[in-house]
């Protein structure tokens, strides 16, 4: 699946309707989320700059070096396609794109370019001025319907991906042994884009199309730890930490299961998240803000009496980016918005013991939160063996 | 294999030393290889800030997330360790970095650092100047000796990737199918890993440890396509473009392969590009410019009639990161010096039928070129099958 081409026009009058608005000649973006938002091109980025100009009259340029002249075609970029030969190059790619567009004197960039790549976009361009402008970052944040149909089924896939791992490891539990984390990962993460390409005849690429952690027992007591080669263990509870992209729209999946019979302290544990992430998806309205989701959260953990087992915020922005704003956290404070879509994924990480997370990828809508993931979450469905 | 402890405060004093000549109070680095070459600490890098920061006076500092404080202490990292709660938080994570060093009124910076990274350092310094500084991208460019033991270590185990790749196809031409590209190149990508990890006790984990591409016939015409489901087939070139990291530094080992006895056309190709390479390779000494290497390089490929397929650069400098400083290819005027690492790597690629490269990545060393990946190129060392 892929945006449709109409997607790129209406969002390019949208950009050139903000640039006018800020006195802005055109407007230069280099993070490749950000390129693949504006022309539908996704690449792995290397030190080549692969760059979308939007000039405030005329139309979309997308610089990119010659190896990857045939992938933007091939992929229908919604840009006039400028090709340098090589990097470095005895010319600045730059002057060759200040070659294909005249009349620029103030150019907008977003706060993620480097102050390196705003020095040499300044010298190409003859001494244009450069100013920050994050329009395309304010853009990103409210998802269209095209966007949400993406997402949408993403979801459906990532949720696939979440059953079959626990299905893998429900026919294990009759056997000596469990799989290990790393095994446990790859088949799912295969599952996962075995689906998506039996299922879709167009497959945008990107560099993490399906994806996962595994981790069991004390193993995920750390939130960013890798999966290794520990096989999972009855009696202990496990994490499948999923996500997927379709159209380069991503989402994440997550559950905590227990293998066995759960202890009281596991059931304790599991209940206080359960509970937590059933509150703080409810908060994710328009018109709240970004922190204050994150407290009504985190404050059920807080008056469980857990506290000092928290080791991240409730949640973070979710769209071309794996993470992106705006974050579910203290210090944002950006007010919810309709198409908004946010992970709703708070945990409790017990040393030695073990971690605990539920996440959904949750739609802000008029009417309130909309889950796009739904694996269930009750207790009696991630126990697994018992 | 890890560097020695010792390899860090030796670097701390050149950077140190830098300072005190740019009259810089301290520099911040927040690319994640700089980070890594300055104190050990590898990481996935996510929107929560990771810094270095070497004051002029005083012990360097590690600003991480509370996520990654386990990880960071795991891997001694050769620093003191500021801790910020979580992103974007109530109070920016550079007011606390700020907090732990007094006396910085001029902060150094990478060109690599993003414009709204450097405001909000700014901001958290107290208006501190800041001012760009390629002082560690500089001191990257010429490897110690402890980085080279790493590096001919990645080589040995990249030579033996490609070895291992050769054998299964080898062993495979006389069954029904031969694997496909990504059969193969995750075969060859575990036979890495599983060789690393059985043969040291003590393995730096990056993104990428062990990784390869591999592709035969057209498909190899497009120099940066990802590997699919296409079998490789005989009669047709194959390529294997290998490459791992020990220690964090990466070498890269890549060959074409042919499958079944060569046509004339097919030798003849593998013949310009193997003697492109010998005399790129060779050109690869001190006071030789990196954009004259390349020329000598390619040269021989243009004089051979066959200027049209060309369509990328001799190669690039190589370490902690895959792709580095300096460049091998026009505009890179970089003056070739003892302890820098490159690839050499001319190809060809004809449109329809396979593209034909050969890379070794090759150390500078006072008496001239050593080639640190040394896997076999002469045609019957490259032939499968025949």
């Amino acid at each position: 699946m892929r945006l449709p081409p109409t997607f790129y026009p209406a969002l390019h009058d949208r950009v050139r309707a903000g640039l006018a608005e800020a006195g802005l000649d055109a407007l230069l973006l280099d993070d490749p989320l950000d390129v693949a938002y504006l022309t539908g091109f996704a690449h792995f980025p290397n030190e080549r700059p692969v760059v979308a100009l939007v000039p405030r009259d005329g139309e979309v340029l997308l610089l990119v070096p010659d190896l990857e002249r045939e992938y933007a075609a091939d992929q229908r970029a919604a840009a006039r396609l400028v090709v340098y030969p090589e990097f470095p190059g005895e010319r600045s790619p730059f002057a060759l794109l200040a070659d294909a567009v005249g009349g620029i004197r103030r150019i907008g960039h977003a706060a993620s370019t480097s102050t390196g790549r705003v020095a040499a976009v300044a010298a190409a361009f003859a001494g244009a001025e450069t100013v920050t402008c994050e329009l395309v970052g304010r853009l990103r944040l409210r998802k269209t319907p095209e966007e949400i149909a993406l997402h949408t089924e993403a979801a459906r896939i990532a949720d696939a991906m979440l059953a079959e791992g626990a299905r893998l490891v429900a026919a294990a539990t009759g056997a000596d042994d469990l799989p290990t984390e790393t095994e446990l990962a790859a088949q799912v993460t295969r599952f996962g884009a075995a689906m998506m390409y039996a299922e879709h005849e167009d497959v945008v690429v990107v560099p993490m199309l399906t994806g996962g952690l595994v981790y069991g027992g004390p193993n995920s007591a750390q939130p960013h730890r890798l999966p290794g080669g520990d096989r999972l263990r009855r009696g202990e509870p496990f994490m499948l930490s999923l996500g997927c992209a379709v159209g380069g729209r991503f989402v994440e999946s997550e559950r905590t299961f227990l293998l066995g019979e759960p202890t009281a302290e596991q059931r304790r544990y599991y209940s206080v998240v359960r509970q937590a992430q059933q509150v703080g998806t409810e908060a994710l309205r328009p018109g709240v803000r970004c922190a204050e989701a994150n407290r009504t959260c985190l404050d059920v953990i807080r008056r469980a009496g857990l506290a000092q087992f928290l080791r991240h915020r409730q949640g973070h922005g979710i769209g071309l980016g794996f993470h992106e704003p705006p974050w579910v956290a203290d210090g944002d404070d950006t007010v919810l918005e309709p198409g908004m879509v946010l992970s709703s994924e708070p945990g409790i990480y017990l040393p030695g013991h073990a971690g605990y997370r539920i996440s959904d990828t949750v739609l802000v809508t008029e009417d309130g939160p909309r889950r796009l993931t739904g694996y269930p979450r009750d207790l009696a469905d991630i126990v697994i063996g018992a």
